[in-house]
């Protein structure tokens, strides 16, 4: 993929600034862009960069004045930022639009897969499974039998979707993730043995979701395992049988939540973080990493910290009298013999 | 799948009180059931949801008087929970009971696979590999050289058993875990860098038990990683190698044992919970989320938390304090400065 | 694969004390071996195992004197824990030697691949890609579009890599790891929903590192997310967008490093360890298990431990008080009493 300079003004709806017929192949930051490189510049602090950059093409604010000489040729646009993510996203929706039926696959007579999808070899879609338009099923991934894709969506090589569970539109999932595996349930028994529960329920991932590398999401023992559209989960995530995820609540890599807990709209979730079962986080929620969670949130909109958690300014003193907590022996026994000696 | 109020009265030797042709094809909780759903009433605190439900079975106490008017059929049975346990497995025995070989597949000429088996598309069982009868091997498993598989296991798509791993009979491992991967263990050498040990041991996994999805058990440098006989782990969890985990122990989600520890029978573990490496677990220990675990535990059938670890009860009031540590601190600052104005 | 004792005598240039005929076909520990076993013993405290062993040749020093009767045949050598892991790693070289491209595997015609290479059945090389010499790549793995690995790779099954990586020679990954996986960038939208920012950098993994399985490293924004040269990371680790892991790095189990971090050379990282973003760890840093890291470690080579962390010593100190704090609020209430009454 090679543009001019007077293109990419064209694509943005920018005025160039410089020699028109200079090419890019490549997007890069400023600070180590090369020749052939189109970059950026947003932030003012890094204004310097762009007298010393290799890039062939800087975008930049419509009113930017320069202060020193410029060797790349600029594109002046509204909002450089936003101009530049447009250019990211097009150069990835060319890099990765993959269309067609590699062999050898597994598509069961069956299953029905809308018009231009992507089904990589050795991908395995099961009996009644449906995938919608658009899709983009990578090498190694796994369909089970009845499960349902929504259209546009992405599923990344070795992602493995059990069978009945329902997937909506524009969901991407990264590769090793799986949706659907039994949810953690055992009856024990007399003799200290454990009798499984099956798990006969599914998960439902709604639109605009995406799900990150190495996760894993527990179909529920009945009913739904519930992700809310535009959730935004990271890698190696743990969601037990019955959760639930609110809209647009967004967590980070290693963080866990266990069964039938439900997780309000909008929270920010950090990494590693623990939530015990059969509770529920208030809308807005944030909680930071590491945290663990024992009981209900109800105050919506709330910052919370460590384990077991408490609020956030109260955990942030905590712990720096924590850090002096042998100061602080010290000090109460000197009072006591003090007091001893004094009295 | 389709079963009339008579037919289950029978499967489960219950009386049928109401029209015994209606019939359902799914299994529900009695507050989400619609019509064709069959679901159970077994906690009185419930009873409300059978006067409304739209469920067109409901099983119930063979005592069970009903106090308002009630549209589904109810089949009478002694033990309702159990009854409708017992459907619930069978609904998935039916459900998932896929028997013969896909193709492409990969079976070595010198494997053997035992009657009744499931091989299923993409899967890969390598030289001198033996599996069991009426296996279910999903898609994309993989089943290294002169591994051996007992009778009735279960393996989901994209399972991973190294070369040399000795599996039981009634064990289920869910898609994407990797059984028998490298232990971690590396020699420093005076320039810095580090020299691999050779992990030639293996993994040893007894009958009945079960593994989530995405976990990782290591082998052993020699000798075997051994999980006894009806251990259940759950998801993303980390066995290091040359770790054996007693039998019938149980560990939550994201929890991590390192290199040559011994878990003793019945424990129970949380989540997050990390254990060092090269200590003992005692018999029947109880191991909250999130816990650190840095010396073995002696005594059996105690319950600990914390990180380190300590009592539980220990734990829960030192953490109750922990979050008054400002309010303390307060405290004896006053303290300090009343001694020496007074004295 | 049998051998003689006079043969492991020439292998290892020791000296054959006993029956030179005797045969071996397996190593093992020298409390575990039975007939036809190979063993060793290096620490004196193991001395008693040598005189009860089955093992058929038990390696010794070249000056060692049995103070009892031995049935072994010995072979003497000058450092036996260096001899035995030389046989550890022929060993496993030689049952590990697999060669040649199994069928079905998916080979793009623009792939290169290079001589005496193993490509396992269901195994995927993207267009553009490049695969050196004597790589073993295991079944079921995925190698993307354009994705580059160099000389004595082993890539165990199921291992992913994204299109546009870039792995050195020697490399090792074990089954189930990601590598390319977008990094986790969203743009918060004012109605609340997030706008995915499109990750189009790579991962630059460099030569004779070792990753475990299970385990995820996002590609960069925009550069790459860098791992140097001799790190080893275990099993379910997270390595997030545009962070960079210094040269023979060491990092345990289920921890994750944030985005743009960057960790120095010759660090040693627990498991379970939470490191944020945009920060940076000085060379040489120890971290315990399970610790939080929030901020930038400046000072090389020290020891720092729990959440949030601080220096090892102060920590130990911390946690041992925290065990004992409802005794000091004790004695604090006590202080208190004693003053009003007194005063």
């Amino acid at each position: 993929m090679q543009f001019t300079a007077q293109q990419i003004g064209i694509l943005l709806n920018g005025n160039v600034d410089g020699n028109p017929d200079v090419t890019v192949n490549e997007l890069a930051k400023i600070e180590e862009a090369g020749t052939g490189s189109l970059s950026f510049l947003a932030n003012p602090k890094y204004e310097s960069f762009l007298y010393q950059t290799n890039a062939s093409i800087v975008i930049v604010g419509e009113d930017f004045v320069p202060s020193s000489e410029v060797n790349a040729t600029l594109v002046r646009v509204k909002d450089p930022y936003s101009a530049f993510s447009i250019l990211l996203e097009k150069y990835n929706t060319i890099k990765l639009n993959k269309v067609g039926i590699e062999q050898p696959s597994f598509v069961h007579p069956s299953a029905r897969i809308g018009k231009d999808a992507y089904i990589g070899a050795f991908a395995y879609i099961g009996a009644g499974a449906i995938v919608g338009d658009n899709c983009k099923i990578y090498p190694q991934t796994y369909i089970g039998d009845n499960a349902e894709v929504g259209d546009d969506c992405t599923f990344f090589p070795g992602v493995k979707i059990y069978h009945d569970c329902k997937i909506g539109s524009r969901v991407v999932i990264h590769a090793g993730s799986v949706i659907g595996s039994d949810g953690f349930g055992f009856a024990p028994q007399a003799d200290g043995s454990y009798n499984k529960i099956s798990q006969i329920g599914n998960v439902i991932i709604e639109d605009d979701v995406e799900i990150g590398a190495n996760s894993s999401i527990d179909r529920a023992t009945m009913g739904s395992t519930i992700i809310r559209q535009g959730v935004k989960l990271d890698n190696l995530i743990q969601i037990a049988h019955n959760a639930e995820i609110g809209k647009n609540t967004v967590i980070a890599a290693q963080t866990g939540v266990s069964g039938s807990s439900k997780i309000g709209e909008q929270c920010i979730i950090g990494g590693q973080v623990g939530i015990v079962g059969h509770i529920s986080v208030a809308k807005g929620s944030q909680i930071q990493a590491q945290s663990g969670v024992n009981r209900s949130i109800e105050e919506e909109g709330k910052k919370w910290a460590g384990t077991p958690f408490s609020s956030y300014t109260n955990q942030m003193r905590a712990q720096v009298i924590f850090n002096r907590l042998p100061d602080l022996e010290r000090k109460l026994e000197q009072l006591e013999k003090a007091l001893k000696d004094k009295l």
